[in-house]
């Protein structure tokens, strides 16, 4: 079983009608029915919740991590922040969405801005899988169509990715990279850019589909329980 | 001064009128008149010189090489192909053009298929900075727009890039990876996707703004004579 | 079951007694019964079968093909060099196995001349794990501590490897890449330096681990029969 | 004129008698003195200077930052820190130098714990050049001998560098990738391993080479003023 934990903001839904209608409790129960299968278990926690609801035992006992954030970055706390990038670094794995490319823990593991360019006005996509044998590109097909997306821009101020897999196509003209992969030591890291609120992108198969695949790909293998520098003696005299 | 040999297939330009009428004098001139300046000398060769014009005394005395090829990809002999990928692998710089995706030189420099996929409907595209800060992104700012090229789309059977500078968006909806950067052991190959030979890609400055850059970007800071494995003796005793 | 085909070159174990001494059945044999276990089954050929034993059918049936070879790379048709290459690209992962970086499926795909220096005092070795989270390096600990092995230095003549796993360092003062991860389209490949003939190097269980995790790693998630290049129509056309 | 500015901790050379023997001025001055010529000047900051000596002005008015920190980087305030890797980001290169790797600007490029083994054992180290086509390799040679030096080993909790130019080969038997190449957004990173503080070795030319050669690498071609996360109209409105 991998155990996955889902963190929504959990605002737009309570304050915004059109996105309430979408997602009646919220993204993170969304997402939660998207994914539960007999592989995969969800918790969900929320800004809301006491220190976001994340402790050192809730990350030891998740596999891979989901963030969902898009207008409340800041009352994220830091060490809250730095408590999930740690876990990240010890093997958990990690999966950004949409909104989230600005969330404190995805700031601290790339190292730069993360910025984009953006426009809100419900331009179709088309989520073109430019690497088909990526594990997370499993069974996508050539692209996702959304009807309607948040428009997401180049430049997009990260590291170049270790494996790019999908590029998005706006219909007004921009081109995003949309799904990203890095390893951050001991921890891997998928971006994918859909996911606005005010669509129903997280009740699309699709896109449920490559979440649930970036799940199976992001499970450590492997992980420390500490991070170390360690002194040592010469290798042949252990 | 920078010397740059471009090799052109130039077939179209001679058997399709409306070829003929954008390049008259073909592709090769084109680039000839768009590129020389006080820094850049530029020779060119053709396909139907013997040995495609390529011969070892030319490759030593050339910094970047520019190929453009498109129908007559086979009837480039192997072994000067095989001459250009071992002239870059010691230092030359090179830069393929739109279908030279598919030209020996590039494919034996790649070591996969270079496949894509495409269409000829003539779409409009938007070339976009990925990367603004790489030295090939200078002076363009966010996109070149094209009113009309070839579409092609991911995808595109090459190697993760060492660095992606432009990303392309068709009007139909397809996104390629329009611009890629590798370093091939002592030479730098750039891949540049505009310039279907039916429009006026080449007389486009901007276009010809990124060949420049990339000419001075591929340019050998270093080249060796020849590429040895040597046999040695241990390190303290040279 | 993972289905494995060994190519041994061969020569070395009829030719030299030392070398026959270490491998009386070859090193091909050696590796079959250093890997076969319930999960992976291996079948072998070497370069006296006839086209070395290599054909389009057993690389169908192949799902990581594991490649040694050294004083007769010359001696493999380049064409059987182009179909392992291209089952590669397909999907079908590859082991390069020391000598063969200069074998011709390797040199292919790399697209480089994988020269490297090289001195043959038999030092010392001590192959570090730099990537203790990869699926190669599980249960390997610090390094490998081989007592004699042919000695590789750098600068090792590749495209800037995906991941890098394993480091050498020689007695005589050498550094060397001795484990890189590359995926080619479709396939996955990895190259591990350690397995000069005239040393028990393929009798040493922890060598044994990094090949057979290695297997497991590079076994195809996804395969295509073709690749192709395909005309297309606008993708909401479809 | 390349405008440098080099920050060196400070404390070793005025806390312990042989670290002034090597360095009377410290090491900021020696390498001043080993960098500064026709085309590179360079100014000095240390930790007891008011923040560190580093202001908006001074950050904005330098190309290349290097940096020497060691046994307090925890007296660097967070700001400062946060300021340079901001620098950064907008452009400005950075050289971070042996102990730097848990300097807080550094980790905060990385992401990571930039965590490694040691030992203080004063080994022989040779640092190979893996990449002799690269910029900050020219002139070097085959590797550099250093007499003595702390040594550090593998693994090294960095991100996958972006190029990798040098591996060190200590006599103890550890290996370490030396000298490694990130771009993080418009702003170039080089780290760079040799720098003990009880060893001269920046009074070794080729270390002072390498260095130089960086400064030339990492000098910015373009900045920008401000890293934004423009909201735009559609590409063809502009």
């Amino acid at each position: 079983m991998i155990n996955v934990t889902v963190f929504n903001e959990f605002k737009h839904e309570k304050e915004v009608d059109a996105v309430k209608a979408i997602y009646p409790d919220g993204i993170h129960n969304a997402l939660k029915r998207g994914l539960e299968d007999e592989a995969v278990s969800v918790k969900t926690v929320t800004l809301d919740d006491e220190n976001c609801g994340i402790t050192d035992e809730l990350l030891e006992n998740t596999d891979v991590f989901i963030w969902w954030g898009h207008m409340a970055h800041h009352l994220v706390p830091d060490e809250i922040a730095e408590k999930v990038k740690n876990a990240v670094l010890k093997g958990m794995g990690i999966i950004f969405l949409h909104s989230s490319h600005h969330s404190k823990p995805f700031k601290l593991l790339m190292g730069t801005s993360c910025n984009l360019t953006w426009r809100e006005d419900g331009d179709r996509e088309l989520v073109w899988v430019c690497n088909p044998s990526h594990p997370i590109a499993q069974g996508i097909g050539r692209f996702i169509h959304l009807e309607h997306e948040e428009t997401y821009g180049e430049p997009f101020g990260i590291p170049e990715p270790d494996e790019l897999v999908f590029i998005g196509n706006f219909e007004g003209g921009e081109v995003f990279r949309a799904g990203c992969c890095w390893r951050k030591e001991y921890g891997k890291v998928f971006y994918f850019q859909p996911g606005h609120e005010t669509f129903p992108i997280f009740h699309n198969r699709q896109i449920l589909k490559v979440i649930k695949n970036a799940i199976h790909w992001a499970k450590p293998g492997y992980r420390v329980s500490e991070l170390e520098c360690p002194h040592v003696k010469k290798p042949l005299e252990d």
